[in-house]
């Protein structure tokens, strides 16, 4: 691994040893020292040009632990606002001296372009409508952890599939896995190359729920309301909201995820949010644990895991 | 102390527990090397859903010097604008793994639900026009380094009571400590319930400046002009500014605060805020020790003191 | 060196002594753990009343290589925009036990005023159209790497003269080292007391590129498009652009050097950035080796360097 610009570049072999890493990495967060040497001296930059607390964060965090020097570049206040491209911006920051440039753009492909340019590895944490891989692998630890091997585990990812790389990233994923995916939605929120995946659909969300290991929910980006993908949250909530009444249609195992920030009351109800068997505050730990274990694999070479990360700094 | 989250919740032992860490803690500043490893692979978030420069800063500080891992994360560019609510943010930040909130919000009351809400230790740094706990323990803190022992101390707070949480706070600390305080404002500044407060109410500062051991300043916000909650800036000087006149009425000995951001000319004069007696800068810097101190004392555990913070890192 | 205001400040022996302290500095950023113990303990803020991208993160990233705790205070969100003064900002930031404050601000002068008003070493990291002094000396280590010694050598400096502050830092930084300057500028964009400078001054880019060692582009400020200093962007790219057909008349050996961003097809054609003779990478990468030998010269004390920095952390 040089990159992580695509779930389409990780190989089953590759996300298992992400995930078995992510398991020791997640052991450091119940310690009361919450910190290893492996990337002392290594410096991660966040350059982000959407906004995004949980994932800038999560990142920011994952690299402290490990010891990195962590900046955070937010492109409101950068140069791109004086006009300046993206590949000078981003040649500028390498330039610095940067090991890991942790990407956000709202253009799909930006991270594929960026690593084109740089010799830092680039980790591209959602690029417009595209792909965010380490959602999709925090997400598959946190099923692992719940579900054991996935390989014949059914997951129905649920919402807005057309612009979400959450969705995109997951299938690729789930599916190097050995999970079944179905996706639900309505037919204008779906792409329209869908028929090409290795998913089924399905737009009745009450036949698929009792069929599933795991539902996850996706977030309505009411900012797309307005397009006319849908009539009304209301109705968005009633064809495809995880309400109250359609928890009782999952099997007693099966398991609820979300990628946040929740809409409460539109796509999933808090009886749904906040349900033991709702996986939504797992995800998170889990987001740190995997960012380490990516970080980890990016910039601590080949030396031995173990030896590495064993021993509290 | 598992939270800080009301002035109201420190004993007159703990909060000389407090001043007195934070006496070692400021000794630090006079360092070369300001480090102690006492928190070492802790991580504190500063939570910040208003600005503010110097809290925020002052906190950092406190943590780095500490060793801990510091987050910053603003609600300009969070999740909240994107209609999360506060209990999924704050519980989505701690999900991450972290030791420390420190919370600024708008809300009255917004940090004790927090602390509600999450295992890590919570602390108030301003919630509305309710409470600034640090803000107290840092004024009682240079005022006792200046004036002793605070029984039996008169303190002047002047200015807009109702909206003011540094005034709520410090009436609690130092009645504690077994101050006497007088609040002094126009009637429409003053809250309603004042009368039940352990405090006395003048509206005449020229009859007070000349008893009180300190006199301490509050800000006038001046988005609340418009309120008419007075008629003019310069009558409001008038009435209830420390000018150049009036440093004449403080008995030799009295000291000078203000929690800063100042109006100069507006609540205070220049003569005020640069007078010898002025204990505003000194202000700042006990903030960063008592920031220290609060840190230390909710996240280092019981043991004993100054082994824990005694050796340089 | 208690300060960095301005480059008139520094001898040519201090320039020297910062170039070879940033050449043992660049070393770092070829190796693996870039990380010196040199600066731990110590304090440094950013204190931005501009966005700066650049600047900034390369005074973070040059500090936290030196062990030192970075804080950044964004004149956005700080009290500033409550009315607070500058002075007062500065002092309260100073109070909280800071060893250095590296200050960009709109207006001239501003940083030599915040030395005046405190005990922390200031670094002037821009003032309004004044003075760039780190600018300078990261494009005369960059100058000096490729050309050596620059006794002698003749620099370019092209375009909105009056209003840059590299500019006005490298005639300083440039000549002090011996090198010739030339100011190529239409007569709008050159300040009125230019000839008093220690440079020739010309209009005729195409007469001066075959004579020089160095070619030295500024940005143009788009918004001062609507201030009537050129007729058009076009115009302007004719008379002053560094084009495509220009590149041919440099000498063989003469290189090219930008701040940055980069107004592509402006000021600097594509062909021109991206030439092989193009330093402006090289540039950046420099400035975060000349801000550690900075940041060393001003907080690291009289120790012998080589003892201080050549130990890796």
């Amino acid at each position: 691994m040089r990159h992580l610009l695509s779930s389409a570049d990780l190989s089953t072999d590759e996300i298992g040893a992400v995930l078995d890493v992510a398991e020791q990495m997640s052991e450091l967060s119940t310690r009361e020292v919450k910190k290893l040497p492996t990337l002392r001296g290594r410096t991660v930059v966040n350059l982000f040009f959407e906004d995004s607390t949980r994932t800038r964060s999560s990142f920011e965090i994952a690299g402290k632990w490990l010891s990195a020097d962590v900046i955070n570049v937010s492109a409101k206040g950068s140069s791109v606002s004086k006009g300046e491209s993206l590949r000078d911006t981003v040649l500028t920051v390498a330039a610095m001296g940067v090991d890991a440039l942790v990407i956000r753009h709202h253009r799909s492909g930006a991270a594929a372009q960026v690593a084109g340019w740089v010799d830092a590895a680039v980790i591209n944490a959602g690029d417009g409508m595209h792909e965010h891989p380490t959602q999709a692998l925090l997400d598959a630890f946190t099923l692992r952890r719940r579900l054991g091997n996935l390989a014949g585990r059914k997951v129905a990812i649920v919402g807005d599939i057309t612009h979400s790389r959450v969705a995109r990233s997951n299938v690729l994923t789930l599916t190097a896995l050995g999970a079944e995916v179905v996706l639900v939605a309505p037919p204008t929120l779906l792409p329209p190359g869908v028929d090409g995946w290795t998913t089924t659909v399905s737009h009745d969300l009450d036949a698929v729920l009792p069929t599933v290991d795991a539902v996850m929910m996706l977030r309505v980006q009411r900012e797309r309301m307005a397009g006319g993908y849908f009539p009304s949250p209301r109705e968005y909530t009633i064809g495809y909201g995880l309400t109250r009444d359609r928890l009782a249609l999952l099997p007693e195992h099966a398991v609820i995820c979300h990628p946040g920030p929740m809409n409460r009351g539109l796509e999933i109800a808090a009886e749904a949010a906040d349900a033991a068997r709702s996986l939504i505050l797992e995800q998170v730990a889990a987001g740190v644990a995997v960012r380490m274990s990516v970080l980890y694999h990016l910039l601590a070479g080949e030396a031995d895991v173990s030896r590495r990360i064993g021993s509290a700094a």
